[in-house]
């Protein structure tokens, strides 16, 4: 039976989904606290971590940079904030929480009453214990985020306000992992790494990312070459078609990885063509696994696959997630923290995602080579010896794979069409080959 | 944001609806007690009437004509019409109702026994104060509607029959009020005129023409020609087609109007063809307005769908309506009367005509200028600037225009794949237009 | 009228169907008591029983042959078998079920304790009295089938077990009713004839097949040639197809019929094509017929539809069945008897059958020779004269096969996209084409 389970899910199925979870789970303690943006230091040391689990080579393109209908920003870095009362109290501290400063904010150093402070404040009123994650790329401006109850005890009066930041020419920093395989057909798979202390939006991706790669780069076999790219949201995305324009149309298959710790139960949302094999392939995986699922819809609005489904592109790039982002009161809060994720989650998520690239790897058309009635099974010890009775979910993965491998079937679509999971269809469809049954096209 | 309004609906939002409802109920008034048939001096009065509104232009075909496998029949016309009892008292009469006549009667002046005469008369025992609605076109034959009531009044003895009618070569008259564009491709409104006093069938529907030819005229601009027809049913519809037969294909939308004025929700029957471009904006404007309404599937019995969509022509025509005829006890009976009929509801009807017109002037197809990746729609003040929240449907009918104007994608294409009203995608091209991120093809 | 009924219907409807059910199950009580296998004497005097009532041709195919990837098996024939107590008393009898023996035992005569004979005595512990019927075709075995009452009576000590079969080189027979029509473009029925006493699986085939077989044959008009295979299941219908290879191209519809006698509603299995004509057929009659039936899916397991529909055929063969095999319990036990099938079922099988031959034979394309407008259907007495009501079916029927008869669309397409029944889709086609407005393409 060894040879019907998918060289990635072998790797999984050795491994306790228990210990996966937790080690998932240690991985996002250990980026947790960076105060990442699109550009600076923070992105460069979480790509350092992932660097130290997967060969991964950090690529910097320089501020000013055109890249499509957009320019590469600024480099941002913080090392301070705070607000200081009138006894020099930090009521808001940025070496408490990353999320207290406006993300891109311009340096500041100033004295100014809590009147004149207050539009540069941001908090939100229904959940007074939680830090908003405001973010001001494009626009220069400055400013603090808190919770409403910070708000609430700040008193009139003078305040000093300190962002001690820069904003000057640099780079905007990002890393890929690539896995050669026998083609250069590619899989993509995507996250952004831009979001500061906010747990699954995105370290889950992050982690997951990161343990798939290593999963996979254990393979002695990979049909596919595949690319995990670690990345600024939106600005990241563009520059990396920018500068890998010519060579995009290698992507065969995508995901975005995003959201995928928490304890909700999986969306995919589809790419922008709906029927890709990467679409059918998710489809297929979360339909015959236990957890709750949803297929959704494209729609231009959300991560990455804007980018990459762009009409220019179109590339054949899914979402996945568990809950879906601004569906959920954490997202984008201080709430959105390291016990928002959890270690079963992250490893479910793992699972489903090396279940997908098991369906990719695997996806291939055969030709009865018998195709004319049934093949005798029984004399190949392939069937039941006494007639009368029911036939297995085995033998009929055998009956299906031989009824409908006439070429223009691909093992996924017998899976579909028989309702069997893809593993059966495609451990029959060995069985079948080795009994000289079946040739792969 | 004036721009993103359709010309049609500007017109229609400087008008109140309550005061247009009432106008068309007046003018349903006005229409109201002629006695009309599929010829003869009483549909020439209607199309006086609708001709002091709008450019009317009336065609006179005479007795005789050919016209495919019908022949145009003699005109007919009617002075007076009454049954009299013994006592010399009109039991029946037509100066009370013109629907005591059956339609097209051959005249007669007799007097026979109750028992000779119950072959021709015609009432609704189910409704027994109500008149019911009868014709006999192509047959030649004499007769009476009137109330159960006063048929159970009748009694035994001699009556004195009278129908002052003539039947004798003439005309089939009809009116066609075409309205230039800028091309000669046209949009087909038709109504059947020929019903005597029936008020939902068919006053509101050469209301509700009557009023939306009006708005159109105003019109500055007109991408299509507009020719709106008010015709005998049947062997009108027959007669235009037959003398139009050349030109028929400029036609590319088409609607048939009837019973638009009671008070029940909007029926559209689908063109034969089932997915015509009218078909999906008429589906579209209902799915976004706030009355209840049902998409019916094309058949071959109704209106004059019926002629418009017969093989040879198979024209991409269907029908609106509020109540289906045929599903209401009032449909051809005397309570079909001006009550019936609702000042909301027939300007309900224009609105919905009117937003149809509006979709199919404006469905453009559209080029993304910058289709690699999203344009920075923020440098154009064109988005949100602090991120992290979430997007208004304003911007998200942005992205969606950009992210399907490939070339392939009709704006109503987008508004029915991304759920968004018709007019807010309409404004979103516009925007991008002016921004020069979209070219129209 | 009576052009409108179908000749098939029309003796039908000439015959009870109270009469009909009778003889249906007198013939599946004169096949019961016979010990068919799939090859020997029992399947010969079952094709001499059905040869009696309609012409067929019986043919042999000697033992060793190859078919496909098959080879035609030794010919099994059974005289007797019991086993013996120590007493002397036959405590398992053949003779007074054929099911006690496993089909296609070879011969034994031995002496054996309780315990050696276990392995060979198949039983129903849930069913205590039933029989099961087993069968070991392709591995050379003996052995017993018995209720679990039996097998719970017999003590331990010495059984004398007998089975007095030959398993020797000889034939697979078959047979074949071909009935010639206007063009060799065939109709298939195909039905197992190797199940020994079972009634349901499936003399009810075999009988309803037969009755199918005599009405078609007493037809003076057929358009397709029909030809009735009665093979054993699997090695036949591979047999048969191996011996027809060049010519079962002529084969444009297919059923297999089999479980047709029992109480359930219909389920009618898809070819492999799903969208045949024999599918559309089927649906289109149980639509309109008053018992329940589902519709099912093609899949590759089940009767000889799945040598039919192997993929080096494709044929457009389904099969029809009142419960399907697997789901009911008296399936494949001695309780599918002359008791679990019924005259009303069997009767009701058989109409349903006619009538799918019926939309066959006369589903035709036509051309409207009127295609513009509707032609003027009161001067030709095909509709009602007085104006105003509503029309009946039958006018309906009119305008709907005028309305679709462009040459692309076939009664049967006319039948489902009105939803009206498909024989008086085809009177009215009938109809007009006798008034001149259509003619078959």
């Amino acid at each position: 039976m060894n040879e019907m389970v998918g060289l990635t899910n072998k790797v999984v199925e050795q491994t306790d989904p228990k210990v996966v979870g937790v080690e998932l789970h240690d991985f996002a303690k250990e980026l947790y606290p960076i105060c990442r943006s699109i550009t600076g230091e923070g992105i460069r040391q979480t790509l350092d971590l992932i660097g130290g689990r997967i060969p991964l080579r950090k690529f910097n393109v320089p501020t000013g940079t055109r890249v499509f209908d957009w320019t590469v920003p600024k480099e941002w870095n913080i090392r301070d904030a705070y607000i200081k009362d009138s006894n020099g109290r930090r009521v808001v501290d940025f070496q408490k929480s990353n999320l207290h400063v406006l993300n891109y904010s311009t340096p500041i150093r100033a004295k100014m009453t809590l009147r004149d402070l207050k539009s540069h404040l941001f908090s939100i009123p229904e959940r007074p214990d939680w830090i908003p994650y405001r973010t001001s790329y494009y626009k220069e401006e400055w400013g603090f985020c808190l919770s409403q109850k910070q708000l609430l005890a700040m008193n009139e009066g003078e305040y000093e306000v300190c962002i001690d930041s820069d904003l000057e020419d640099g780079n905007l920093t990002y890393g890929e992992c690539y896995l050669p395989g026998e083609t250069t057909d590619e899989v993509l798979v995507s996250c952004h790494a831009c979001h500061p202390s906010l747990a699954n939006d995105n370290l889950s991706g992050l982690t997951v990312a990161t343990f798939l790669a290593n999963l996979l780069s254990k393979s002695d076999r990979r049909r596919y070459s595949y690319r995990f790219l670690f990345i600024p949201g939106t600005i990241g995305a563009i520059t990396w078609l920018a500068q890998n324009r010519e060579t995009v149309g290698r992507v065969q298959h995508g995901l975005v990885l995003t959201c995928v710790g928490d304890s909700g139960g999986f969306h995919y949302k589809k790419s922008r063509r709906g029927s890709a094999e990467i679409d059918r392939a998710a489809a297929h995986v979360l339909k015959h696994q236990a957890e709750p699922f949803e297929m959704l819809e494209f729609s231009p609005y959300g991560y990455d696959e804007r980018q990459y489904c762009s009409p220019g592109f179109n590339l054949p790039v899914g979402c996945m997630m568990r809950s879906v982002w601004g569906t959920f009161p954490e997202y984008h809060t201080s709430a959105d923290n390291l016990d928002f994720i959890r270690p079963d989650q992250l490893a479910g998520s793992l699972r489903v995602c090396a279940e997908i690239v098991d369906v990719l790897e695997n996806n291939q058309t055969y030709r009865n080579l018998n195709p004319f009635c049934e093949p005798q099974l029984g004399r190949r010890n392939l069937y039941r010896t006494t007639g009368g009775g029911a036939i297995g979910e085995e033998i009929n993965a055998r009956l299906w794979v031989l009824n409908l491998s006439d070429g223009e079937h691909s093992l996924l679509d017998i899976a579909e069409r028989s309702g069997i999971p893809f593993s059966l269809i495609r451990g029959a469809a060995e069985v079948l080959q080795q009994a000289g049954l079946l040739a792969a096209i």
